[in-house]
């Protein structure tokens, strides 16, 4: 099996080479791509070393079974056919292709069997902050159907890519030398601030990021589901968090939820306040699963119930949760 | 008029040398008071030095007219008798007398006339995150009645006192030259990190953070409203930040909550998202209103908005609001 990673050099791509070494993915072959700006780098796989290529309009793709590609909307739709048109299948961690017919969203805890449908030999990988969203409403939606849910996210800086990771750091270095503090990659400072816009603005006064919570939810759960979210970027390094309250049809007690998370595939529930246990980005960095914590009932409505889910943003929030699309696929071949 | 400041040497103690002073709060005389750890220190106050007394159990309250008190929900019952005996007017930063009966609790631009009626000689100074939530609930309680609320809360280290702010420059400190990170002052590290839990954890899952804005919301507005709280401590330093959803009676649109915030005593509306303009604790602290941007319509309820929420937590959160408690009696005179 031929595997390719478009855009290799960023926080995500870089993430790919960890999860297919850590997963021991089966591929014979693992191709690099990347922009100009990183064409002729090496990266070790399997204590090799692979050159990056320059990604172009050519043959590159032929006998390459699965792309994950992770290198922004615009190359995504620029090089979509360049990428498919000899079958390969592309798994995509761009915005381009999430809510276009024919093109399957999928978490695979969620709707794994959505993937095996993919006509244009494009899957999309949902946003970081709506995967481990539905993880956790999915749990829940096996014992009641959800009508609305409220979400205000603590989003980490690498949500904005390595670039802004470090950006960060330096800020701090900044601060604590009592130098001027430089602002690239977001609006403004982030070290000791917090930021409540994360990408642009659309005509409702939401954000694309709220608005993706909303529509990319509905797709992947099959549900009729709403969503109000606020989405705030946090000075964390890598994990998000979010803070969530839904209504479902019938009461849901902190028990029933509990069992649910328990046995849900991808989440591992941390929930005893008693011994100060609840997930936190610090300690959620770099694993998989999704954790969650802060059951309560909601204080104003008998058929509703809060929790706290951090899950960490490169990993399950994406390169992850695009090779876990890939593994299921292949049990299905 | 004589006025004393107990708890001086702490966070907020601190603050209200600043804001009497930046206020020209109308007194003669001011009196420092603290435990034996900061009996001696000497504060600068409209130029002079005072030296801090020790709090002890004896007249030392005899003639003050308003002792300011930040001391914690202990020292606050211990001392009452002492400090309310001969007629000083106690206005209590601690959470021992917020539920009391007799004891109004008390946000100058909610219920300002509650503190009118004090036969405890006590007034008490409501929570922070309750403060800068229900100066921006009362403005649109002011267009139709909030059923609910949900708030999630991006609290800042200063809410754990002064060391607590050390800690967290110190972590980062230690993180950036890669030294073992020291806790204190807070359950975890909370540089580069979030914690889901402030103050203790009670029966119902929620933490008594939480069961204030409940509790305390209700008292201060008169109200039958529903409070369920997420309270979470993140890594900004002294402004507290709050993504609130709110029902209402009947459906309020964004532009009559723009209006209402607009006009609305002890608000700043910050709300230009073209313009990126919204509010955030880095360049709110410090500052005397509350400032609201963000706002919505909850995409999940005809009749529910969304908005957030920054305020400085010693400030507007602690000092500030006492000090105006004080500034509004003093106009009933």
């Amino acid at each position: 099996m031929k595997v390719a990673i478009v855009g290799v050099s960023g926080a995500v791509g870089q993430e790919f080479l960890r999860v297919l070494e850590e997963r021991n993915f089966p591929l014979d072959q693992l191709i690099l791509f990347g922009s100009s700006r990183s064409a002729g780098k090496k990266y070790l796989f399997r204590e090799r070393e692979i050159e990056v290529k320059l990604l172009q309009h050519n043959d590159d793709f032929k006998g390459v079974d699965i792309a994950f590609t992770s290198a922004g909307g615009g190359t995504a739709e620029e090089y979509a056919d360049t990428i498919t048109r000899y079958g390969t299948l592309m798994i995509d961690n761009s915005s381009a292709f999430r809510m276009k017919e024919n093109i399957p969203l999928v978490v695979p805890e969620v709707n794994a069997k959505d993937a095996e449908n993919h006509p244009l030999n494009i899957i999309a990988n949902p946003n970081c902050t709506t995967i481990q969203m539905v993880v956790a409403l999915n749990a829940l939606e096996q014992i009641s159907h959800i009508r609305r849910a409220y979400v205000s996210t603590y989003q980490a800086a690498s949500g904005a890519g390595s670039a802004a990771m470090d950006e960060l750091y330096n800020q701090y270095r900044q601060t604590l030398a009592k130098e001027k503090v430089s602002v690239e990659k977001f609006p403004y400072q982030l070290a000791f601030n917090l930021i409540p816009q994360v990408d642009v603005f659309t005509e409702n006064g939401y954000t694309k990021e709220e608005m993706k919570m909303y529509n990319e939810t509905r797709k992947i759960m099959h549900s009729d589901i709403q969503v109000s979210a606020t989405c705030v970027r946090v000075p964390a390094l890598r994990a998000h968090s979010e803070s969530i309250w839904i209504e479902t049809e019938r009461p849901i007690s902190v028990e029933e939820a509990r069992a649910a998370f328990s046995k849900a595939k991808g989440i591992v529930l941390q929930d005893n306040p008693a011994q100060k246990e609840y997930p936190m980005p610090l300690f959620v960095s770099q694993k998989d699963p999704v954790y969650v914590g802060r059951i309560r009932k909601d204080l104003t409505n008998e058929n509703g119930l809060t929790f706290w889910v951090v899950g960490d943003q490169i990993k399950k929030g994406a390169a992850l949760n695009a090779v876990q699309i890939a593994e299921y696929l292949l049990t299905k071949r």
